[in-house]
């Protein structure tokens, strides 16, 4: 704070010596000295303004000496497959499986389609339980959203829902953005409180530690926030400091793994036309024991991934109940169209099995694509 | 059944013609011919018992040129992980992914070791129940076995037991050994029947098809066995032929996944000591994410392959607890420690996705293992 205050004050006020004083040349000496003290200021607000649209725009294209992660992982599967679950708890469970085993492969999109054509495209309205067959998509995208919201914020995004009811089942993501109280990081998922507004200061973030966060930005109460805390803080202070950032920002930066994000897709053809990406997906893979044999395929480096799973029925049941598609064959949709698992020991693979298993093998041939193979070292 | 009569008697009867009988002769001929014709039988009979040997041979040494796979693959879990389980469904239902990991990636034996010295080696005797904890490694071995025996065959071998109390939620293996009653298959599992033995005759097989099989052999009624039926079976028989054969001949000879056997061991070091192969594992991989990243391991062609997982607390608690191990750290055990995740998104990975994520990793090497690169053949 001494900083800050002392920088409204002009430094220099003239002593006001025994001397007698020329007061024309004072006058005009005081007015040059207040125009200085005004340009510095203006100087030091537009180096400041300069360095966080600098700042702003490196999180938008992370520079290639950064060691974080530049590109993303998309996962889609439809939301048909908890109606393959033998009870209301396994359900889901079931959903639980497939939100930790996206995350065990660092996915950074979950997309939920709707394979009948049920036509939902948000989890607002009215739910009509967990136990019901359909509304699958909407109950499996919640519980995805669920688990992924570090625990000390569930209280604010999630009350009490009927299709959390068998939450207590769920095994925890154990994300590194899901930390304890007193855990160390240099990010902080966390919720803007709703306290009076001061000018001129930030808004008050809850990010699950001791003390409550002043951010940089005076945003509306209630939305989720990842802030970035300042490298020092003051123990004896009674609040943190920190920036807000985009969510992005701990992977592209900071190579951390910082949860998914969850859409809902009324079909299987807008997974790939509504995707959150300016230039869409540049790999898309479809995932069939009909596809060819992964141990034959290469990847190259790309931006943003986008693997593609069936139901019950495989993509083939995804295809036919797409208006907009006229293919029956699923695999004239994906740059690869490929069977994760050859010679497979069992008639087939459940879908949350073959997310765990595709992803293993995808894992190598990515990890392969973005190594310099010359010296063994990341490209990006 | 004609020919085999015809074998039994003398094929040229003498015809009785009206000349004149020389009766000294004839009777000599006879004699000859009825020598000739016991001489012919036992040619035959040793004929048949030489190549009954050679084919009893050859299903123990699998000849380098028929297209089965000879080498094994054994996974070994500590029965602990069912203690992971948040209810008693989910204990039951954890037991199920572990069966149907195995089987995805066609394991021929599942190691079920003991991590608290409760010294338990079959699954005979009293069990607790299902809820209870402790017991989970009898528990889990008899439901691996539940699952891994043919849905027509379960009625003999499992009579209601409590620790099938929840069988009605785990998801079928639907491996090859799993047939319906109509499928047509060279080899099948059956139990032989408690029928009265007809001197010469072997005994009756359920097979799960619509006609029981007689065997080539005289069996306790109640064994489990692997039968090769006959190529060529007669339409309006009563009954169909088969042999019984050693329960590996479906891989060894055909390349068919046959299930995997279940066997506990009282302790980690048991696992090793106590292999059904006379020379032991000649590959052993213990898997942790301390262990070196399996991306920079490639495999070398091997007989018996056995990877190794921990529990909740790791493979340093199942050493900790083995009174026959005097070191601490795990990786010393194995030809081969590895991370088969390495940038796991999650801080812990559970056991049973484990066995998913590491063998799908592992399913590449070995192929590459047993392939020749020079052609894409594989090698054996
Ligand atoms: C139960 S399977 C679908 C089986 C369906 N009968 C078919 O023929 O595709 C569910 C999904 O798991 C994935 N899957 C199963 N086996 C696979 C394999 N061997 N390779 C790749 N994906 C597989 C696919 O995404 C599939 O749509
Ligand atoms: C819950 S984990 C054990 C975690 C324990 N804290 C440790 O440090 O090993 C259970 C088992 O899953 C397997 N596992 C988990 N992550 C793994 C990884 N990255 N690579 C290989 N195996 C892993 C290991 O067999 C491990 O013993």
């Amino acid at each position: 704070m001494p900083t800050d205050v002392a920088e409204k004050r002009p430094k220099t006020m003239p002593s006001q010596a025994e001397e007698r004083v020329d007061w024309k040349k004072r006058k005009t000496e005081i007015k040059e000295a207040k125009k200085q003290t005004k340009e510095a200021k203006l100087i030091k607000q537009l180096e400041k303004q300069k360095r966080r649209e600098s700042a702003e725009k490196a999180k938008h294209e992370p520079s290639p000496n950064k060691k974080g992660r530049a590109y993303t992982v998309s996962v889609a599967l439809p939301g048909s497959v908890l109606d393959n679950a033998q009870s209301t708890e396994l359900r889901t469970y079931l959903a639980g499986q497939i939100a930790r085993a996206c995350v065990v492969f660092c996915v950074d999109e979950i997309v939920v389609f709707d394979e009948y054509g049920e036509d939902v495209t948000s989890v607002e309205g009215e739910f009509k339980g967990v136990g019901k067959k359909g509304h699958a998509c909407i109950q499996l995208a919640r519980i995805l959203q669920y688990l992924e919201c570090p625990q000390y914020l569930r209280k604010w995004f999630f009350p009490k829902h009927q299709d959390l009811q068998y939450a207590g089942l769920l095994n925890p993501l154990d994300s590194p953005h899901h930390m304890r109280m007193d855990d160390e990081s240099e990010y902080r998922e966390g919720i803007v409180l709703d306290r009076p507004n001061k000018p001129g200061k930030g808004s008050l973030v809850n990010c699950g530690m001791r003390k409550d966060v002043r951010i940089d930005k005076q945003l509306q109460s209630g939305l989720r926030v990842t802030v970035k805390l300042n490298n020092t803080q003051k123990q004896e202070s009674k609040l943190c400091k920190g920036v807000v950032v985009p969510p992005h920002l701990p992977r592209t930066e900071g190579d951390i793994y910082w949860g998914y994000s969850v859409r809902l897709a009324s079909c299987l053809s807008a997974v790939f036309t509504e995707s959150p990406h300016a230039e869409g997906y540049d790999l898309t893979v479809g995932t069939s024991e009909k596809g060819s044999s992964m141990d034959q395929t290469t990847l190259s480096p790309f931006k943003h991934l986008l693997v593609v799973f069936g139901g019950l029925q495989g993509l083939e049941a995804s295809v036919d109940t797409d208006q907009n598609l006229e293919v029956t064959d699923p695999s004239v949709l994906f740059d690869l169209y490929l069977n994760t698992c050859p010679n497979q020991g069992s008639r087939t693979i459940r879908t949350e099995e073959a997310i765990l298993v595709s992803m293993a093998g995808l894992r190598q041939k990515i990890t392969a694509a973005f190594t310099d193979v010359s010296n063994g070292s990341l490209k990006n």
